[in-house]
């Protein structure tokens, strides 16, 4: 009891810090009136989104609320509005402070590089400390509550997947549809450049930008974050190596670790002196990771008196960071796969798309057979071999240990959208070059840290389902999952299939929002001569309840049939079916998200690339063929593939908490025609 | 026995009415000089590659033969070699016909519609027959060699399955490479039509029909039906239902009753007269169907006294049909997916290729529930609730009874490229319009029947391996095979990804061929400027040697990964990890499968609507966004998408005929490792 006391001093101290950060960030300079104008927009843009989404959220939360309670337990229909309530706090709040930092990056970014940096990174950082610290906090302070019954815990994930779902599926859409319209009107029919604030949705664009990458972000990871704790809580509650609950507590304490040393980490980044804004993060992130291990093997041998529980724990920091690494290789302009597509553009958009699949599909096998050494490594280094229960929560411990150092891994990915907003502010307030260039070099390093960011949020995503999936399995007493079974097999063929529709709904959601965004863009322009003059401000809100209608209208069929499908497979076909069904959607879930969000990336920096000079440069045909690769690029990295992430987390979060129901009640249909 | 030398004396009636088409095409009028010489050429193109695959293909069956012999026994290498040999000499058959048929078709088509349908779907049963005929002696006869023994019989499946790789793999990187490097040289840059004979790929295009269309689909369809019937054997040999091995000779009697009936089906395509070419070869292949089914029902109740066995052969056809059904409403343009990539082109390239592949990965869905709604019905009926080998014995008959029509199946399939090829020698021998228009209306139903014909081939790919699979299971023993252990996890996972990987290289494979292509007939317009004015022949021959070249050398690498890995599995992780990859691949296999095809032929459709004359015709801004989607639809559906069907039959049976091998020596670092 004592460490989960412990664990919550740590997150508060998590969410003090982000204070601090915050309190550090308001008293900056803002800058002109005319930048402040623009923030402002863009702040209230955000806001609009965020408390329409939330009106959704809590009709949302309260029809399941209720369900659960009824369904299976009013102990984890409390846990559930929890752990949804937290995880849009952290959600606020890092919003919050990233439509007040970005500004004051604008307006740093005069003085030089360094005090841009400090500023935009402290902007994610809060992002970061939220969600650690709401995350941690809410997870020791049910463990206390419900007297270390793990039994009720697992609502709190469902709550954290429920707005996950909401921000990162809706926040997808919300911001394709506006970059989309923005680019195709704007830069494409009439020919403005990018960010020009003639243009009806640039507003909308750079809300996007928070609303997608900062709120969808850092709700896909607090979502993973609880996720593999709560699995590795639940999992460690099956181990029995010693006499107390130390299985159960040691999750926790890794978690609490990782937070005091993301905290250092972030201290050091904001601190070292500096030029090069990536070397300046990466020193910043490894010295969290290796403070992490280092307490961690300290902590392990003293609780256990051996380093086995340890071993899972390096293997997930290492396989996420390597993961990170791939990604980078496959969809940076320094590596060949980039250059390749890049080389391709010039037969046209035709190779270009070829060739950006392929890339995509090739970027899977690495990343896989990470994963895969990672389970077999955790599984039996845990002893799994003679007790199956170990090796499982030796599986879960891999991706407590990928996602304890959560807090800095946030915070350096949600600093990439700031530092956008930043480009974005100084372009409409038509600052200086020299302004545009620093935000420019610092966006540019945001490029990479995201790509690496949406590769580690993947192969958590993967760990932390695997984790929920065996949970599931110990919950309705599986003591094997019999591929031979007819159920499970046939489980796992629609489980596979169920990406794929998510992904189609996906893509045809941005491209309706999207078309809806051009024909108002082109509206106002037509309408209102003097806006592309400059004599007339366009209407900016209008663009923005556009995104924001269509985003939420658009993910309610997805929404719903990730909920809906796992408890219809188990109520029917009972929980043999139902493993299937979750194993099939996280393998081909997984899948697609790496080929989604690589081959995405990797044709955004072709296109960026050529537009660096090579082959023709801007304007020319390469560059329109590679123009189309980006078009089909940007939602499949920022919309469905993302969004592969959340929907096998969400199934098989569901799957867990109404296991019991589905273990005691399911299968009807199969009690009806097969037995 | 009886049965067995029934089953050998119904494949010569097959080969002997296949003999008979032959004797009756050859016969016909081949029309002038200029046609005789042009399909002279193909003649010759289509048996240049086919040779040259010939030495290829000696080598590779050679080693694998000798290792198989030392390995496994000498008589699974026999096996395998008489398998190979099978396969190759109905390709061969088919070939050899086709490239007769196609001039033959031409010149008939200036008398009628009717009188050209006959010669080319004559054409194509050839390849119907040969393909069912080889297929039932073989099997047939080798159950009478090692006297019912079913152990080595896998081994002719292994053959069948190693052309299938070269036919379908290699003969799709042929046919794309030369269509795209004719169409991007020929169509886009000089301005040609479309089998124009100035073109020097043009010939190369036109043997590639025949080597990817007749060829390849025949080899594929080879492999299924001969997959089917031994999984069906070996599973029968398991279940013990009655004192005698019925349930071993059962699969043989129903594929017998099929090729009756399509023999049948064939007589009165040919012999019904009409004017529409769709309804004339529906009304001879439903036919077919309910005749194999009304038999096959009389038979099981003869020889089981009960229709518990008939239920999978029926639930099987049955879902073959729907399957066919539901590819062709996504993939022609009367339905609204096509539609609607046609609107979306529109908004250009980018959404037209968004809107394509959201149409493929929807169209996986109700394929998918059926395949599963089959494997359910056809395990619970058979008993497998209460005797599993029953339940997976009748798994494998529903492939049998999807497949037991595949004579007439591949008949309506080939006939396909044989009318394209039709047309095609119509346009280069400048005969007049309406010899072309009916060629065209042939085509067009051509590529109907492709569609249905592509998903069928996945449909029963997907059924097959499915069998495969159940049956390596029972040979290694597995009673189950657990999800929870961690081999089998990461082996699904690795399996998953493998197609994805597949689909990376095949698609490179054909783009890196197509650019040979592009820069040879792009230096022949540029060394001999006649070929332009039509005063000089193109060197054809250089072309048809490029892609030969090509498609043999850049199948290698994908080849030897289907053989390899299952093996290399196998040998080090075991035969758990190995079960886990069969099961990922297959599942990941069918997805793509489904989703390429059935993407490549509705981009293929859309472009062809708007050239009907919708959103601008031919040369208008949605046509140009249309030939994108088309060009990127072309390996998609052509390469690598059916050469997923390949890759998960040949990694199943590889898996079962190296079971034994693996089962006792397998699982090397696990046993150094984790153990």
């Amino acid at each position: 009891m004592s460490y989960l006391i412990l664990s919550i001093l740590i997150g508060g101290i998590a969410l003090g810090f982000a204070l601090l950060l915050y309190f550090d960030i308001i008293k900056k300079n803002v800058g002109s009136e005319k930048m402040k104008e623009i923030s402002k927009n863009i702040e209230d843009g955000a806001m609009t989104f965020l408390f329409r989404e939330y009106k959704f959220i809590l009709i949302f939360v309260l029809v399941v609320a209720i369900i659960i309670a009824i369904a299976i337990h009013y102990k984890t229909a409390v846990a559930f509005v929890l752990g949804a309530f937290f995880s849009i706090m952290a959600g606020f709040c890092g919003m919050r402070v990233a439509v007040k930092a970005n500004v004051r990056t604008t307006e740093a970014a005069r003085k030089g590089i360094k005090e841009a940096l400090t500023i935009a990174f402290s902007g994610g950082s809060v992002m970061g400390m939220a969600v650690v610290g709401f995350g941690i906090i809410g997870l020791a302070a049910l463990m206390i509550i419900f007297n270390l019954d793990t039994e009720y815990i697992t609502g709190f994930g469902l709550g954290a997947s429920s707005i996950a779902l909401f921000a990162r599926v809706g926040g997808g859409i919300y911001t394709k549809a506006a970059d989309v319209g923005a680019d195709l009107v704007g830069k494409v029919e009439v020919g403005i450049p990018e960010d020009d604030p003639r243009n009806p949705a640039v507003i909308a664009d750079n809300v996007g930008d928070n609303v997608g990458d900062v709120a969808g972000m850092g709700a896909d990871l607090f979502e993973s974050y609880v996720g593999s704790i709560i699995s590795a809580i639940t999992l460690g509650a099956f181990v029995n190596v010693s006499s107390g609950n130390e299985t159960s507590i040691f999750p926790m304490i890794v978690a609490a670790f990782g937070i005091l040393s993301s905290i250092i980490g972030v201290v050091i980044i904001r601190t070292i002196k500096g030029n090069n804004p990536q070397k300046i993060l990466n020193t910043g992130t490894y010295i969290a990771g290796i403070l992490m291990i280092v307490s961690t093997a300290i902590f392990s041998t003293v609780i256990f008196g051996s380093l086995k529980f340890f071993v899972p724990v390096l293997a997930g920091i290492i396989i996420g960071i390597l993961i990170g690494k791939i990604t980078e290789v496959y969809t940076s302009a320094e590596h060949k796969s980039v250059k390749e597509i890049a080389r391709e553009s010039q037969s046209g958009p035709g190779t270009n798309i070829i060739s950006g699949l392929a890339v995509g599909m090739k970027s899977t096998v690495i990343p896989i057979i990470l994963i895969s050494i990672g389970i077999l490594i955790s599984y039996y280094v845990c002893g799994g071999n003679s007790d199956s229960s170990q090796g499982l929560y030796g599986i879960a411990l891999s991706a407590v240990g990928m996602l304890a150092t959560t807090g800095i891994t946030v915070a350096v990915d949600a600093y990439g959208p700031v530092a956008d907003n930043a480009g974005g502010i100084a372009e409409m307030a038509s600052l200086p070059k020299e302004v545009r260039e620093v935000t420019d070099k610092l966006d540019s390093v945001g490029n990479t840290t995201a790509a690496i960011g949406k590769g580690f949020a993947i192969g958590s995503a993967a760990l932390t389902a695997l984790a929920l999936l065996a949970s599931y399995a110990q919950v309705v007493q599986l003591k094997s999952i019999d591929l031979l079974d007819p159920l499970t097999l046939t489980g796992i063929l629609v489980g596979a299939m169920i990406p794929y529709l998510f992904g189609a709904l996906t893509m045809q959601a941005v491209g309706r929002a999207a078309n809806k965004m051009v024909e108002e863009v082109r509206r106002q322009f037509k309408e209102n001569k003097q806006i592309l003059e400059g004599k007339s401000k366009p209407d900016y809100k209008r663009c923005i309840d556009i995104s924001t209608e269509a985003s939420l209208k658009e993910m309610i069929v997805p929404g719903i049939l990730a909920v809906v499908i796992p408890v219809f497979i188990g109520m029917f076909f009972g929980k043999e079916a139902l493993a299937g069904m979750i194993t099939g959607a996280l393998v081909s879930g997984v899948l697609n998200a790496i080929m989604m969000s690589n081959a995405g990336g990797a044709w955004d920096n072709a296109k960026k690339a050529i537009e660096g000079g090579i082959y023709g440069g801007s304007g020319s045909e390469s560059h329109k063929a590679a123009v189309v690769g980006d078009t089909v690029g940007d939602p499949f990295k920022d919309t469905s593939g993302p969004s592969m992430n959340i929907l096998i987390k969400l199934m098989t979060i569901v799957s867990v908490v109404f296991a019991t129901l589905i273990s005691s009640h399911g299968g009807i249909l199969v009690d009806l025609f097969f037995k």
